[in-house]
């Protein structure tokens, strides 16, 4: 029995960095695929790739246009390669339409002066909280067990856009660079928030950092993280919002930052 | 008599996307350009092409290697235009070399519900407080009147990262997306705060998201902003740092958010 997660990440390679991947309903939003495994997706492709050096240290993924439900082809390029990091460009196609770019950068990591400067809010483990569903209409939420500390979706405005949430695959499956990625596009539009309603609203681009090394990962597990988000303007069809993803034990793992369109 | 920031932005078309531009000494850095330069310079090409639909909403600059003085070529791409958003590729190259790639999506606004949700620090304005000069070695922070509230490089370690400075063009210059976007990377790398020195440093990737219209930067002119910036974590020769920039009235106009490399 393989995981839906892994499932959804299959990619086929077709040579000359370009790989076959198909959309998979446990990850349908209301509208197409989840972007998170579609970001998750062209992390992987990288990944796969013969020529890759290094892991990810930040991937920007521009949700261009809609993903029909099928195959797609992710191409691949290695723009620039340099003796500590390799820069990416990265398209989604369907059909002969680009539904999705992104560019990452993937590069080694050396021994230096490190601090943990953000300290990770201090709030109640998981435990106690009890997991929240969505409805089913969002299929991908299904694939995330999340214990919502602020910010679950009511029918009422919220006076801020803080969300809180212990977060982890479901069933449980051990952190990798790919889930990370897609663990930081798992907070709805902040404006459903600060609206206490469905609207019509999406990401637009998603920028995230890697903070996390392979060991970080392998200490991490499959165990719950904390996933922080907010929003700073919502002005005139676009808001930010910011996810912080913050380990078991406390550390920065990674931050997402979104621009997000809406209709209200 | 001009601007120094318009001669260093001037750009030649070549056709079919491809624009010529010209290092220029007064925006070096200690190695080769200054960064937010270069990203104004990518947001500029695609203001000058005649297919762009709308202003700025996101780009995100990958600096992949080092630009050396001369010429170089911008190569520009619309890869998806929709009704209200357009969808772009960008490369610097430089001797048939790729020194810089990017990503841009620019756009048109509608009226929609907003909200400030984050609100400007509230610091004293800028009159009473000096300006501070960097050392000639990074000649491009002359063309920047800074008022520093807190963060100002000194020789000893700093418990923080926080910066906070006024800001604006020197002389004064009414403000743009293309200013904007180069003050969006006026902080220098927050380990040179912590660590108290100069090390070896440099933005590997900045993502600016706009929040600003057409109508903002008309209102705010060439006053000063406030800019502040922070990091989260230092690890393994990466460190992230997030600047907002605000407008003298107190709105949100820009977020830079950064993945620096160092050595230390």
């Amino acid at each position: 029995m393989t995981h839906n997660f892994d499932d959804a990440l299959a990619l086929e390679s077709l040579g000359d960095g370009k790989y076959r991947g198909r959309t998979s309903a446990p990850f349908n939003n209301m509208v197409g695929p989840f972007g998170g495994l579609t970001a998750a997706l062209l992390v992987r492709a990288v990944e796969l790739h013969p020529d890759r050096h290094g892991d990810p240290l930040t991937v920007t993924v521009n949700f261009a246009g809609p993903i029909a439900e099928g195959d797609f082809e992710i191409s691949t390029r290695a723009v620039r390669t340099n003796r500590s990091n390799q820069h990416w460009y990265l398209e989604l196609h369907q059909n002969g339409t680009i539904a999705t770019t992104a560019t990452a950068v993937f590069g080694t990591r050396r021994d230096t002066w490190d601090s943990d400067e953000a300290v990770r809010p201090d709030v109640p483990g998981p435990d106690g909280i009890d997991p929240i569903d969505f409805p089913t209409m969002i299929a991908w939420a299904a694939n995330y067990e999340m214990r919502y500390l602020a910010g679950a979706l009511t029918e009422t405005e919220a006076v801020d856009s803080v969300g809180q949430v212990w977060i982890r695959d479901r069933p449980p499956r051990p952190l990798d660079f790919a889930s990370l990625t897609s663990l930081s596009d798992t907070f709805y539009p902040r404006v459903f928030q600060r609206r206490g309603k469905y609207l019509s609203a999406g990401t637009i681009s998603l920028t995230v950092h890697f903070f996390a090394t392979a060991e970080d990962l392998a200490a991490q597990g499959d165990d719950f993280l904390l996933a922080t988000a907010h929003a700073r303007r919502f002005h005139r069809g676009y808001h930010d919002q910011t996810a912080e993803l913050w380990s078991t034990a406390g550390t920065l793992l990674a931050t997402g930052h979104q621009l997000v369109y809406y209709k209200d």
